[in-house]
């Protein structure tokens, strides 16, 4: 969307780049050999070659050949470079990376590089600034760029407020197509590139959109109003961008109005902003059900190591009262210590099962399958139904084979009747839990798995040590 | 996207919407209060009032009221609505429905709405059919349709020839503007609305693109290769959607030209289409991490069933495995039942540090940030550092915990040096097992989890076991 800014009739020539065929096998990331050649020329000390290597790049595959270099060798890039790197490179390198550039450029510098971006990159950039350094950027910025950016920053985070950007195109309802096409060819000040316009009534409220398309295919005296689509969805800038995903994945949308408290046309997201939403909202369910809060690969050890601990220690609770579970069975165990040998498997299997279930679930309450007015009872019961069905499969066979290894008939059927009354409370477990979780307000992901997982074994181990106590002592 | 044709000077009204604002509340699914009264509507057989109801719904909000509906309801529903439903509707529902509806569909029914789909949803639609029913429905469709839809049902699957629309623009890069405007305002056979133009040469070879937006604001007389971008990624037919998916969120690009083996223009793919494959390919790394196939709501339990049962197999063998190296020690269990007891914590701490590894591993290489030019010893270095801090920190809190549950200083340190050791293992095996499956040429998420917790089991059992043994009896 964003791009070198271009007047009519000059080419974009800047990168020198002409048309390329896609090769799948060199789709991804920095070439070894342009890897190679950047180091060469870093420790060469060959500052113009280095420019004359990146020049031809578009500036997210910089961000992503800073990504690859060693840290030294990155360190070293990056002082070459700072100066000359265009804004775009640094909004799309990784967070870490990111305050590490930025921390090192004046306020004065960091104002010039944030009017180069689109209002939404310039957010992004201004919000990660400590407060200090924040408000020395934004008195450098021109009154306007200042008021649309302070603005901006007074959005919650992960909001549509904050996802919009302002550049956008509105007209008003009784202008007709030619009158569009002359204001549109005589304006400089407009966004690169658009998709829709937007038609405002005098009070600034959106009455309808029309895709560019439509405006160049009708002829000059048509009214705005009567090609706009006037089935519009307004969205108040505190909406979730979660909600917003959810608008552009289920109505196939381009672009969004995004209106202020009083229904006036503030911004627009489009659907280039969603992607990275999208991709970010369905990263976040995979992290928070195994625990991981984040992957920003260019942290430091102690920084990964540390935001891996809170599930860890979750873990840690869950075993020690599993472990607890077992204590109360020592006896039993001493006697007959074939149990230890088996205990582990039938809370692997519904443990197992139980996170397969709760993948699914959480899943269908982020894709919205299930909704507030979903039939909860009929979701829970097939759940269960799958779960009896593998539960006797695996009861069957697990027993047949326990029986068989440790000649003992008894073993077999403590092992498999305990496997089924576990594999089914965790197709019970696994559905309830998140749907149960969202209901109160949580995120129905985020310790799921590990809330399951620990009563997945201790009810395995209290079920299985439980009825061997009972029928083989 | 699409939408109903729009002839210029007509305005959108045959859905009878306004412009509305979105609530968050009320915004995912059907309302308990539509669902109601459809359910009632249908129950007291009035056919006018469902209609009524769904006729100011979008084909994809009916979609999600047709899934909603209890199985005999949704059933009656269909019965009665199946011939007014817009194509788009259909091509909205959930697999299975979508198939239960088409396969009551004669082919006559099936080609008219074949034609229409956007031609990349009548290809999703076709493929899906048997080879009979295929066949017919082509027979039935005008030629040129049917030259089109064979030749989409030649590319791979999940390529981007199946991804495409044949529809676009293209346009000799000779012409101007002006000339443009004229035949795009005097063309009626053209997509409803589009956002880039294509400038061919004259074998139909793509020289670059133009924004809509552009053409809108130039002057009459300017050439449409004075304006073009000449950026351009051509995309091979044959190229796999990730790729595609990658392209778009790496150059945040609107609109993709797809090309034949000769290099010339046969479609364009949309970032609305690469909205749901980016959707799709993250779904498919979580559930195949966690070994569930599929999440098609609407399957019958028996099918949901054995779709799990593959990785509850693996699991199976695991825990089996897990056994077989817990029976070696049932002497040293016998005499001393506590390690039963204590026995779980390392195998569960080093499977759960080692899932958090292989989920991060797993999106980095989805995501491109390990690629083939990447120092893969600096990335498995990290994660060796990460599992020994963890370690360390979690060995001593349970080798003190357990050394002063069972009063015993040796045990304690048995089980921290076992947790030790397999935490270790966890960060090597969780970052080593993706990457050299990449490398190997195998999808790095299916599978991953499984066999690592089989290796953090195997390993956490013996050496704890196997440390006990030596020092405690």
């Amino acid at each position: 969307m964003t791009g070198p800014e271009l007047g009519p009739g000059t080419a974009q020539t800047d990168r020198g780049t002409v048309v390329e065929t896609v090769d799948e096998e060199e789709l991804y990331g920095p070439s070894e050999e342009l890897l190679e050649n950047v180091s060469a020329a870093l420790a060469a000390g060959d500052i113009p070659l280095v420019e004359n290597l990146i020049e031809p790049l578009h500036p997210a595959d910089v961000a992503d050949l800073i990504e690859h270099l060693e840290p030294d060798q990155r360190k070293l890039f990056l002082d070459i470079t700072r100066h000359a790197l265009e804004p775009e490179t640094i909004s799309h390198l990784d967070e870490s990376l990111r305050d590490e550039v930025v921390d090192q450029m004046a306020p004065a510098e960091l104002a010039s590089m944030v009017t180069e971006l689109d209002s939404d990159d310039a957010v992004d950039l201004l919000e990660d600034l400590d407060d200090e350094t924040q408000r020395q950027v934004l008195d450098n910025l021109p009154a306007a760029d200042r008021l649309y950016l302070e603005q901006g920053l007074t959005y919650p985070e992960d909001s549509a407020g904050r996802l919009m950007q302002r550049e956008l195109v509105a007209l008003p309802a009784l202008w007709n197509v030619g009158e569009t096409i002359d204001y549109l060819r005589a304006t400089a000040d407009l966004p690169d590139d658009f998709y829709d316009l937007f038609v405002l009534d005098a009070a600034q409220k959106p009455l309808g959109s029309v895709p560019v398309s439509r405006v160049l295919r009708s002829k000059r005296e048509t009214k705005l109003n009567e090609i706009m689509d006037e089935e519009l969805r307004l969205v108040p800038a505190d909406t979730d961008q979660e909600a917003v995903a959810y608008l552009f994945r289920q109505y196939g949308l381009m672009s969004a109005p995004v209106v202020d408290a009083g229904g006036r046309l503030i911004g627009v997201v489009t659907v280039d902003d969603v992607v990275r939403v999208i991709d970010e909202e369905a990263e976040e369910d995979l992290l928070n059900i195994v625990g991981v809060g984040d992957t920003d690969f260019h942290a430091p050890a102690y920084v990964t190591a540390f935001q891996r601990v809170r599930w860890l220690v979750v873990t840690l609770v869950n075993t020690l009262i599993a472990a607890f579970v077992i204590s109360r069975f020592e006896d039993t165990i001493g006697h007959y210590p074939a149990l230890a040998v088996l205990m582990p498997i039938t809370a692997a299997m519904g443990g197992n099962a139980g996170v397969q279930v709760i993948t699914v679930t959480v899943r269908a309450l982020a894709t919205r399958e299930i909704t507030p007015s979903s039939n909860v009872g009929r979701i829970v019961m097939k759940e269960l139904t799958v779960g009896l069905m593998n539960a006797i499969v695996f009861a069957v066979i697990l027993g047949t084979l326990g029986g068989l290894w440790f000649g003992s008939v008894g073993l077999g059927f403590v092992l498999g009747s305990a496997m089924i009354f576990n594999m089914v409370w965790a197709g019970f477990a696994g559905t309830t839990i998140p749907i149960v979780m969202e209901k109160l307000g949580f995120d129905p992901a985020t310790g799921a798995g590990p809330f399951l997982t620990t009563t997945t074994d201790c009810l395995g181990f209290f079920a299985f040590l439980g009825l061997a106590t009972l029928f083989l002592t």
